[in-house]
């Protein structure tokens, strides 16, 4: 039989296409993969799935159990609904390969990815190097791999998306050595805390990579009526409330070509415009 | 009133999102942007949208009558429908630059765009450059820039996504002297066309970036139920006849990860097998 690996778009259940609906009634086991992105918060997948039963697979899932996904994938028709477009993750690419591997029939059902979305924000979207993830800092972890693939996108005179870090389903340590099934409220990564945790390495580092003046793009919740694409330095941008999750950061690089400026302006415009409308 | 910048995904009217649907039943004009790329030849938009009249915005539209569509957001809900994700094209991009300018206010649903949907190939989406467009050449018109950038790529160590000519609406130059409105046939460029045409250039120019040993992907009808995606050297692949159109190429870096490589060997092997069934 066949596996599809559909993808959902960006924010609720109203981006998936009339192609993915009609595979999706069809199929005999219906997965969402909920660990390397979600939807937004409001989503509610099951509206538009009917009577459908959605199995989640979250991170452990992924890791550990999909093996059954791919050998009820044998004999069944499977559906693994991925947010966004199925194959920009690794994640992704790496199960397809398993799935290859056990001669399983792979179909894609494209949707939009935050990929190509940001072009939104009017840059170029070839224009950007390595897309980075920025982690929750805690007291005893703080990487810095992501600084250094930021660095190495500048070098090469290209931007950077930073998507923001999600927890959901997360077990306090104590639960988790208890083995107790109980998971903390779930945290989005916003925007003012992604910079922090910049300056937090750039401080460290002192590379240059993220100081007040870098040019950057905030963007909350993209592709939904209520998003939110404003554009400054990062210390402009480190004082607005970009509001509800998700949100990304794109670290700019300094030359931008003539219609990225443009856009830029329109975008540092609305910024300034915001920022004085909540000081009145 | 509102500009919508509404993306049909990659290759029929199956490809639209739900919230585009829902935003096109409630617009007053429809426009078919027809310029920069059109779904498969068989894809058929008037399908899904039910009683509503779509108006073709041509080459010549967007470049010269552009201003009315715009003039009519100012007081009316207009759409302009673009094949994959609307703002992945410079053309749009410029065209949204002039609606702010004008103070409409401007929405974009998101969908599918070759630029995230090539991952299907298992080439990293982030590991390419700049995307190139392969013109059909004549005896008088030959260009060579795409060449020269798929050679700043590599150099980068990118990939290229080479996306290929396709002349809908085209008049002989007869009938455009006497302004007849009579359209040729349309063409898509095919692979091996497209590969005999970096020949050309190479044999010209002799830098060694489209050999018969260079590693490519060839990708026809992505995103269909029958899509074919198939790697080798551009010797190999030039002897492959990939069936209906739209057909794209890519141009890998030598080095491809090893990911990279696994899907490059799969999608070979398949190549090997379709070769080996046709000889029989």
């Amino acid at each position: 039989m066949v596996l599809y690996f559909i993808g959902i778009g960006l924010c609720d259940e109203k981006d998936i296409t009339l192609r993915g609906l009609e595979v999706i009634e069809s199929a005999d086991k219906i997965y969402l993969e909920s660990y390397t992105a979600i939807l937004s918060p409001n989503a509610n997948i099951e509206k538009v799935l009917g009577k459908k039963t959605i199995i989640e697979a979250d991170r452990k899932f992924i890791e550990e159990g999909s093996d059954i996904m791919l050998d009820e994938a044998t004999n069944q028709q499977v559906v693994l609904l991925v947010v966004g477009d199925p194959l920009c993750a690794t994640t992704h690419s790496d199960l397809m390969l398993r799935a290859y591997e056990k001669n399983i029939q792979v179909e894609i059902i494209h949707n939009a990815s935050i990929i190509s979305a940001i072009g939104a924000t009017g840059l170029q979207v070839y224009k950007f190097g390595e897309t980075v993830s920025i982690p929750f800092f805690d007291n005893n972890w703080q990487p810095e791999s992501f600084y250094d693939k930021v660095k190495l996108n500048m070098k090469q005179g290209l931007h950077t998306l930073c998507l923001l870090d999600i927890k959901v389903k997360e077990q306090s340590l104590d639960n988790m050595m208890r083995n107790l099934p109980i998971f903390e409220s779930p945290r989005y990564m916003n925007i003012n805390q992604a910079i922090k945790q910049l300056y937090i390495i750039e401080k460290k580092r002192n590379e240059r990579v993220a100081l007040p003046s870098t040019l950057a793009f905030g963007v909350a919740r993209i592709g939904s009526k209520n998003q939110l694409i404003l554009a400054g330095t990062l210390e402009q941008l480190s004082s607005v409330d970009f509001g509800e999750p998700l949100h990304s950061l794109v670290l700019c690089h300094p030359e931008l070509h003539l219609i990225e400026k443009k856009f830029f302006e329109i975008a540092n415009k609305r910024m300034i415009d915001q920022l004085e409308a909540r000081s009145v």
